[in-house]
């Protein structure tokens, strides 16, 4: 299905008719031809009203059929018992898309899904495409299309720029539009999608991957409809060159309950999602202000690396919160080279011709060329990544000079990025007017400037990593069943994922010949299906250290099993080396509901409730890729070894990549498999206790 | 000194001349004599001048001599090499208090320190007292004084509330009063200290203490001066009921050496100063916005308790985001009674009847009512702490009603909390106004209501600890020196603090009867003070299981020590029981520059690394309030038994408190001690590493 193309079509129509079209402002209809007129659509707007002649001054027509050419897009903003009927006598027309703003369907229970699954299917039929329902239509400053009712749209323009946005929630839309055009900032394309009966999120995404109008993707999700689709417009957007932004609700289990309540998206597993995300450089924000903040910023300033940060400020206190803010969240604050210091100190007092560089100390007698000169410095240093300019009330005749100074001698998109912070009241509302003026992007507070800085950075630092490749000498999948332990080590054994040595007894004497194969000290357990919880029968015995030992252990253990439940099928006692590591992980895998086969790993033993943090990865996932995951883990510390000798971290690795080929064998199937401890030591690692089930 | 009673009268001084008075608005002393007189100071003012007769149409004088009656205060803007002249004619003429907002002084190094000190001791030696120097002045709406030049006094009237806000920033003060203006905040006092040359910080937060029209305290600190004036008004504040909210400067290093660069103060260590102001009930925070905003609902909203928060809302998508931003905070969504439900049924569609309640899907006809209704009930519902309204773009028809219904049927200030946040841009500012002319904080960014409502729940669960008792039989401190492991242990053994058993042996017979009295396995050390590297050359021996292996032992860590520094003087072997426990802590305790002895523990062994959080408490501390900070670090999931048993607690908290008096005994001293590790089992505890160095 070829749906961008289809789309790009689609969201440019040439013509529009408007069912439930009136001069009604207390409508959805009504409002919305007005909006569409305001902002002056360029081809032919068809209203559609039984009962008008004309509104708002241009001719209105009773039904499709007195329409003097077949329109490209039909508005519907109608009530829901007649949407159904509106898009038959469409489709069958020939109109390529219908925008329904009508709500009541899917978001309303299952007769309405029903409704909702009927028209999508009278569309297809027809070969159009639908928007909607339950949306609040599309803002198109590339278009001129404002097909929406909001009151936001009460401005004499749309302000366009590269910035995309496609959004589950349409008030979020309209309120982070307003509130991005109070700050200069506008959008090339602006989507609600709504119940995404037909066409759905990715779909628009792979549109603004594509539109040459468009530089940078922002979107606001709630749930994902297809796994598959939306890892699919990611690649498209990062082969696009194009940054795509996203924030997510449903991120707790709090938001999961409001976002379903809200569009019965179901919102997923959020570790997973944030995996899928990291894998496809798409950044996730929890904040849909710096999300836009961010998107104007990438578009004025192209930057590779956002990490060393010079700060550059009227007040010294406004200066220390900033570097307290930004050493907080990791960054590190730019080292000046010799040159920008020689620079600075013809300005600014001795001991204040630092980071940050304090404008309220210069000592040089004209402002305009201080703020000039520590620019031209700062964007020079190759020790400086971007400038962050917090601003505190200081007067206009001096923090005016901070702006001019960004533009000159850098004038267009070829600088270092700039943020601004504008901390005060009114009484800076001329600053801001004129950052707007000169499209320098800004925040109005320090927390949001730290927003846009660390997810700037995270776009910055995503990787790529290559397609993993299968690794030799795999098996084929394993049978469904439910693998007890030593049956799950047998399929590990087959991977090639590392075991520690162990095979089960039926007597003692052949438990006598194992240790002597594996050596001492051993670990011995009960080896029954049907015994779950071995450990709490007595079934486990560890340390043991000698033949005698073994004998003894292992009569202990049968007979043990034989008191506790003396129906279960007995099949011996395992015996297995006892490895003792430096450390316990524990690695899992297990079929995502939305995006399938994951591989989940992290601190084992007494740290897994310490240090909750987990690493995912889509299975199968290639051994760069886990060991670039691993070393984002607390645990990193420990195997690379702080406290002596690295551990075999390529061998946890490989391990692990293993394991995700394992998982990826079992797309098609609900499965779970853990490891727990995955021991390592300094040359080797071991899953020295394992179950996998799969269905 | 009572600073206070001082300064009460200090602040509202009823005369106020002003040396550096003109017309001229390019200069700090033209600007702040119009702001006196634009914001109708009640008092006489006596502009100092000698060129002039009448400075805006009010007589102006040539020197002190020329005036009428001795003012109350007088005010320096003048340039820095008269103030010391100006200063020492105010004070030999009997003005009680002088604010220098000049600069040049402590600020700008050595020979301005000296000046400095200069200037306080002529002040001294007459009774008067000084704010400043290096401030921006003064802003008192309680006072109607505006002696301050800032630019944000271009207004027609300074706003009053009962918030006193003391700033280590001029800059940071007037850029927050702006902001806080904007959103309808006003204070009584605003003061910009400088460089506290003699009156600081405390004296102005014990002032606010005692002030009728301050009932909520806001500070920007960036170093503290005085560590006891800065703990004894913080008794006061609390005394008085009177929250003391805090943003600090210099938290991290990068913060450190910004604020010392700026006002040459020492920032001192912040987890120390974030410890003292837990344990003073001071509620610290980053962002002064929020700040402004919390101080203002704490006055319209008095709050015992700030954690179950009920979401009323006209978004879906606007409550999902804050449900996962409440939810990540660690607030839990308020869980609605029968009654509520009752309530919300009649005005909302099925399924939408829940926490958040969204507006937009209500279902009854009366948007009014509806909001009403809610409100009352969410007010009335004892599940439900407060209140939290993000509102999206809406029509502001439908938004107002959000704001009206909190004001009925609970009028005034006895509701529980609550906060809006106004997400879109200009679109919405009518609704702000709105929010203003009710009295109703708001914040425009979710992030700042979080920042809000976090600080705010903190508050509410400041705790207040007995007054610790010093246990009985402890002996008087220990003497300056170096003590090595055993003799620390021996400090440790009187101050009741537990020790694993051991003694040193001066030869191999010896060892053999301790270790007998001990019990096996045994840990041998070589003891010589000369060697601190025990491990290092081989002295260490652990799992000495036998009276053979004591002997061994013995022989092989004295050659080893002889082989290695033949020079070191050997004192024996230390035999030491070999403890195992279940978990291993550290304990530490030093003298804090600023604020004396501290204990300070966390996780040890392993974890040290990896759960970096420690609790810090001054010394000594209570058994109580030990056990409280124990709680809050991750370690304490593992001593409450999260995999079996609990381990020993109460014996780990008297230890921790016993390290405490022994801190508090080396008070007037430079030490520090280390217990690594402390070893913890299920009944018992043991330092079995130890250092303590008292200077």
């Amino acid at each position: 299905m070829q749906a961008s193309m289809d789309i790009a079509r689609l969201l440019r129509p040439e013509s529009l008719a408007i069912v439930g079209a009136s001069e009604d402002q207390s409508k959805f209809g009504g409002r919305l031809l007005r909006m569409v007129l305001r902002h002056r659509f360029a081809g032919p707007v068809y209203p559609i009203n039984a009962k008008r002649d004309t509104l708002f001054d241009i001719k209105a027509y009773p039904d499709f059929d007195a329409l003097p050419a077949v329109p490209d897009m039909v508005v519907l903003a109608v009530p829901q018992s007649s949407v159904k009927g509106t898009i038959e006598a469409a489709a069958s027309m020939g109109i390529g898309c219908g925008l329904i703003i009508t709500a009541g369907f899917s978001d309303a229970g299952e007769a309405g899904r029903k409704v909702e699954n009927e028209i999508v299917s009278i569309a297809r039929a027809h070969g159009m495409r639908l928007i909607g329902p339950n949306c609040l239509g599309l803002i198109s400053a590339a278009n001129r299309l404002a097909a929406c009712s909001s009151p936001v749209l009460e401005i004499a323009e749309l302000p366009q720029q590269p910035i995309g946005l496609v959004s589950q929630s349409g008030a979020l839309m309209t309120t982070f539009f307003d509130r991005a055009w109070a700050h200069g900032i506008g959008f090339s394309h602006g989507i609600s999608v709504g119940n995404q009966a037909d066409l759905e999120l990715a779909d628009f995404v792979e549109f603004l991957a594509d539109d040459p109008d468009t530089q940078v993707i922002c979107t606001y999700i709630e749930g994902i409809k297809d796994a598959q689709r939306f890892v699919a417009a990611a690649r498209r957007a990062r082969a696009a060159g194009k940054p795509w932004l996203a924030v997510k609700a449903g991120r707790t289990e709090a938001g999961c309950r409001a976002a379903f309540s809200h569009t019965a998206s179901i919102a997923g597993n959020h570790a997973v999602f944030a995996a899928v995300c990291e894998e496809n450089g798409i950044t996730l924000m929890n904040d849909l202000g710096a999300m836009m903040t961010l998107a104007a910023s990438m578009v004025r300033y192209p930057s590779s690396a956002v990490n060393r940060i010079a700060i550059f400020t009227p007040s010294g206190g406004g200066g220390a919160l900033a570097s307290d803010a930004l050493f907080e969240r990791g960054f590190s604050l730019a080292s000046f080279s010799d040159i920008t210091h020689g620079v600075l100190h013809e300005h600014y007092a001795q001991g204040q011709a630092n980071n940050p560089v304090d404008f309220g100390s210069r000592i040089s007698s004209d402002p305009a060329r201080a703020a000039q000169d520590t620019v031209a410095a700062l964007q020079a240093d190759e020790q400086t990544d971007g400038i962050f300019v917090p601003v505190t009330m200081a007067p206009f005749m001096l923090t005016s000079e901070l702006v001019r100074a960004q533009a000159s001698p850098f004038a267009g998109n070829a600088g270092k990025p700039v943020l601004f912070t504008v901390e005060a009241g009114v009484t800076s509302d001329p600053l801001r007017a004129l950052l707007r003026e000169r499209g320098i992007p800004y925040t109005n507070t320090l927390d949001e400037a730290m927003n846009v800085w660390t997810a700037w950075r995270r776009h910055a630092q995503h990787q790529c990593f290559e397609k993993p490749r299968r690794p030799d000498a795999l098996p084929s999948a394993p049978e469904p069943g439910t693998y007890d332990e030593d049956a799950s080590k047998a399929v590990f054994r087959r991977y090639g994922i590392p075991v520690n040595a162990g095979a089960i007894a039926s007597s003692a004497d052949a438990a006598v010949r194992l240790a002597k194969e594996i050596g001492y000290p051993l670990v011995m357990k009960i080896a029954s299906r049907d015994i779950v919880h071995k450990s709490d029968i007595g079934g486990v015995a560890v340390g043991v250290a000698d033949e005698a030992g073994v004998r003894e252990t292992f009569e202990r253990l049968c007979a043990a099993a034989r008191r506790a439940m003396p129906d279960a099928r007995v099949e011996g006692v395992s015996v297995q080396a006892q490895v003792k590591g430096e450390l316990e992980l524990i690695v899992g895998a297990r079929r995502d509901a939305q995006f399938g086969p994951v591989v989940v790993f992290g601190a084992g033993g007494v740290l897994v409730e310490l240090l909750a943090q987990r690493a995912i990865a889509c299975a199968p996932a290639s051994n760069e890729h886990i060991r670039a995951l691993l070393a984002t883990l607390p645990v990193w510390r420990i195997l690379e070894g702080y406290r002596g000798a690295a551990l075999a971290i390529d061998k946890v690795v490989d391990a692990i990549a293993r394991v995700s080929w394992l998982a990826a064998d079992l797309a098609d199937r609900d499965f779970e498999l853990d490891i727990n401890p995955l021991i390592v030591g300094k040359h080797a690692c071991w899953a020295v206790d394992a179950r996998l089930r799969i269905a």
